[in-house]
């Protein structure tokens, strides 16, 4: 079954029950860690549900660069790009932990949807979530300084499935510094140095591969006054 | 009626078809030139389509900056924001010219998809749309540097309502340094450095407001090899 949160539940059923449904034709894989689900250009014919495990999902840029758009847990879904009109993928979701997803042809899908109308409104809900999510994104590009983009993203990432409680509501969050450069969209260095400047404040703890951080802290620091930094371009 | 695309036919029906159907509750008004449909903190309880004149949508950032998110025209939805689940608009949707929307609410317009799963799932291709453009939006900030985002703006807005053909394939352009510097996520004054280059190349001619160029020989501009100008950031 699939770990379920309560917010997830849909009209009269749930994910899982609707994945059961023989007309659906959901069929489950295992995906290994490190392996892709699919990649810029794979033709899109799925829509995707993780029942356990986690799916990280790239943009590509020039030159290997990428950018971390999502970081994807039990219960959520992916594959936007098999409802679009482009017939293909554009992005690259690659299972971070061994992964079990379901995939379920986008047509079906739709089918599904005529049949169950609050399933339809809950989907589309989600949509118009994600359109605003990518909004702001892009947003903060253009309004927020590196450091303020770095707080915001452990503070986005510390309600995802790459985050794991501890003790005194401390959160820690798997995620390389590279991976979090690709999510700020900034380079390595950058990223490093302020996460440095974080730590000589005690807002966070660095260990391989992993941040500790208090979300909490981190967002009272965030709303304090303090010497701005230069924005990166002034916006006329 | 709506002044249609062909492609904006949607099942059986269409969206004018759809507006006068008397359960959608749908509300004509007219929304003076230079007047707000909504700013950022309404309540959004309605989506809107157009029927004539032009919308721009605005994400506004911090002291009175904002950023151009779309340009819509006629058989164009707009209001995003009140099928989320925040209860508020996060933007700001302006009439450029005198224009005649359709307000629908929220809860009919999900009504009538559960009794038309085509035009469900026609909208629901939309929204997959809108998160595909949003980010790729996104990723442009980070990946290419002002003068290819300049570009791809001019090329993408040379195919909205903002956008007249004149002759020989010649797109005019109305807009203005500002507005074009607000969808570029640049300053004003680096916009306006780049639309001189740009001019000085036979590329593009400017005018009060206005903006002329050939759209096909700006694409072939930017795919052409040249010396690059610096990324604003590298990423790792």
């Amino acid at each position: 079954m699939i770990q379920m949160n309560s917010d997830m539940r849909i009209g009269e059923s749930s994910w899982s029950d609707m994945l059961l449904e023989p007309a659906l034709a959901a069929q489950r894989s295992e995906i290994a860690a490190g392996a892709a689900v699919y990649e810029p250009g794979t033709p899109a014919q799925h829509v995707y549900f993780i029942q356990s495990g986690q799916i990280r999902e790239y943009q590509a840029g020039p030159d290997d660069t990428a950018r971390l758009l999502e970081i994807l847990g039990p219960a959520e879904w992916f594959g936007v790009g098999a409802l679009g009109a482009s017939g293909t993928y554009s992005t690259r979701a690659v299972a971070i932990s061994p992964t079990t997803v379901w995939a379920v042809p986008v047509e079906r899908l739709m089918g599904l949807f005529a049949q169950q109308p609050k399933t339809a409104a809950l989907f589309i809900r989600q949509l118009a979530g994600k359109i605003q999510a990518a909004r702001e994104d892009a947003s903060r590009l253009v309004f927020d300084d590196c450091g303020s983009r770095l707080i915001k993203t452990l503070l986005h990432f510390s309600s995802t499935a790459a985050a794991t409680p501890q003790e005194n509501g401390v959160i820690m969050l798997r995620i390389t510094h590279r991976q979090l450069a690709q999510a700020v969209g900034a380079a390595r260095e950058t990223v490093s140095l302020a996460l440095t400047q974080l730590r000589q404040q005690n807002l966070l703890r660095t260990g391989r591969n992993r941040l500790l951080f208090h979300p909490d802290a981190l967002r009272d620091f965030a709303v304090r006054p303090r010497v701005a930094t230069p924005r990166r371009e002034k916006i006329a």
